[in-house]
């Protein structure tokens, strides 16, 4: 099995960069983080692409945000089955364990997991479609959402409103969580939905009120 | 459904902040990463845990890392059967589509759901046993892992031995994807195992030919 | 012609020492970089001595800086007269193949070529005055930048300040280029000035609203 | 003038952790430099290709080898016509000053410039042809070798072949300098030709015996 290598080279040497300096700063921070455990305010639901990065744009700390990333940052219903559901589990974990007061889900631009659902969806990417196909079978999630926004005539315009469709979902199976539902009726918990713009460095966030995203 | 709030003001400030600093610096090359889209080099996997950022600890920049982050940093067995399955789906899209590199799997010290497996494994965590538990059923990945760790007399060892066990597991479950092992045996792609040790800031990796986790 | 000798032992047992170990536990990544290309992230323009090793302070892997190294780290003016420019063509390789999205020029302390050119300003090099001094012809491109330290009476002190002269030299010579220009004022492209001090470890960076080089 | 940047924030942090590491344990070897001056035993000449890192492959330290790098390791023959020729004082500065005992010429797999000059010279690139175009006025030093490679029907090999001829090229170009044809002479100076598979990690040198590139 253990077909593990040892670690490039140049990220031993980083991280004995960030050991010496801000590790060797923050020490006492770090040792009290070990020592009582966390206690993040927040749980971030982002994907996993590498140009998303959270703690970054929110000036996040270590300890400041319970962070799960998937593809495309969807939460799928909840499905008590006795199957594996690694979301559904960090989700559990981080309202009945944790306790956040928010769970933020963060959408973005050019996102691969969405492109893929709107090609599936359109008929171009019968690959996806194939039972063994992971990505595929995952942004079954998202089918729903397609509907919603199949009669965008622009395709930019289309795959962009499907990536906030991609939000929009998470938030709605959230609400499917008995836990999670109870955790924001007693005002214990609180959901937001953003969309990042890569490129242009913009943030916009949901507003129920007007039923779309507005950049903050 | 729509019960999103807005953004607490602190992080909407925050991210004023950095659009102002490290949005503006770096500009161009967000530009370049949403015009051309990514190509991280490496795809890391690791929890959810508010404690554990790999992009600190390694200097990584945007682009460099897909992440994943899930509970207990756990890669389940590759398993096509037409459900969801969001970590396989992560890996999926990082190795046929982003063609990356390595995969490095990152345990951590006092992993809250490491230590719920090895209390519900121990008898002691009975509301982990419900079919209704995700965290319960998401955990149920490490059992074996217990079985090999569970003659440690100490517990604290013990369970930091199920922490390694939880990436040992994860490396593994990896090489049962057909992908996986093609990219790993034609040389187009390296595992990596690492366990992050939170309050003493050090990281150690497995040496398949020592079997053991070494400091780095 | 071929006056070429074997490769110095050293060298070649150096070679495959690098080959058993940094290659091979890497091969996937060069494998990658072989397969697809290059894609940088910054241009670094530094100077060829032997003591500026600019992967070695930011911590660069191989694909992550297009480097370009000459004698006091210059960049010429614009120049399209079908005549032999290496930097120039090194500079439009960058900008308009590449995309980079930095161009970091990277000056030092000790530079041989900038104590030259000083010399020969200050009147004490008549070798490098001379017509067939490549060294000297070269350093002309510096000749501004000491009318512009000359005043200085100390001298380390106005050696180092023509150090620096010689990053804004060629801070300034790069936006003569129409597609730095263009890049620059797209956004698509930054440019940086730094200043190494070798025997204090020090980097210093220039910043405009202050006219001046400050450490970072 | 001044358009400069501060330098993206992954770079200090990186530099910083470079100056707690490297330079601290380094320190006096370091201040030696600084204060002693360099004194390197080799110049090498490779290209700007971010992929291609002499120092690494060579295990070479702060202080070892004085760097040219340049678009395909290109060094154009002896011209003292006043001009300036950034190539010719790098080669001036490293055998008339620094006194290195070799010239080491690098060339590679996948170079962009030679690739560049091949297709100008195959007449599919007119875009090179034209005066204004630096790289391509800058290739045209390697014209001839292309004329020696042009027979050669496959056309990878062919390019493969062209890049070798880079490196021949720079080996015969460096004897026309008359300081180093008599240092080669006198046995002060010997020259070397390399050429690096990126992909494969292999180096081969020019054996004028076999009149070919060898492993090494």
């Amino acid at each position: 099995m253990h077909n593990a290598k040892p670690l490039p080279n140049y990220l031993v040497q980083r991280f004995h960069g960030w050991k010496a300096t801000t590790f060797a700063d923050n020490k006492a921070w770090y040792k009290r983080l070990a020592d009582e455990g966390q206690r993040p305010r927040a749980m971030v639901i982002s994907c996993c692409d590498s140009r998303v990065h959270v703690t970054a744009i929110f000036g996040a700390d270590q300890g400041e945000f319970f962070i799960h990333r998937n593809i495309a940052n969807l939460v799928p219903p909840y499905e008590p089955d006795g199957n594996q559901h690694g979301t559904s589990a960090a989700v559990e974990y981080a309202v009945t364990a944790l306790k956040v007061a928010h769970i933020v889900i963060v959408g973005h631009s050019s996102c691969g997991g969405v492109r893929g659902c709107h090609d599936m969806c359109a008929g171009h990417a019968p690959e996806l479609e194939e039972k063994s196909s992971f990505v595929g079978r995952w942004m079954d999630l998202l089918r729903p959402g397609y509907e919603r926004v199949k009669h965008i005539e622009d395709e930019a315009e289309r795959v962009r409103a499907l990536e906030k469709e991609a939000v929009l979902t998470s938030l709605q199976n959230l609400m499917t969580f008995p836990f999670v539902e109870a955790a924001v009726k007693s005002g214990d918990l609180s959901l937001h939905g953003l969309w990042n713009d890569i490129g242009e460095g913009g943030v916009e966030q949901y507003l129920p009120a007007e039923n779309a995203f507005k950049p903050i």
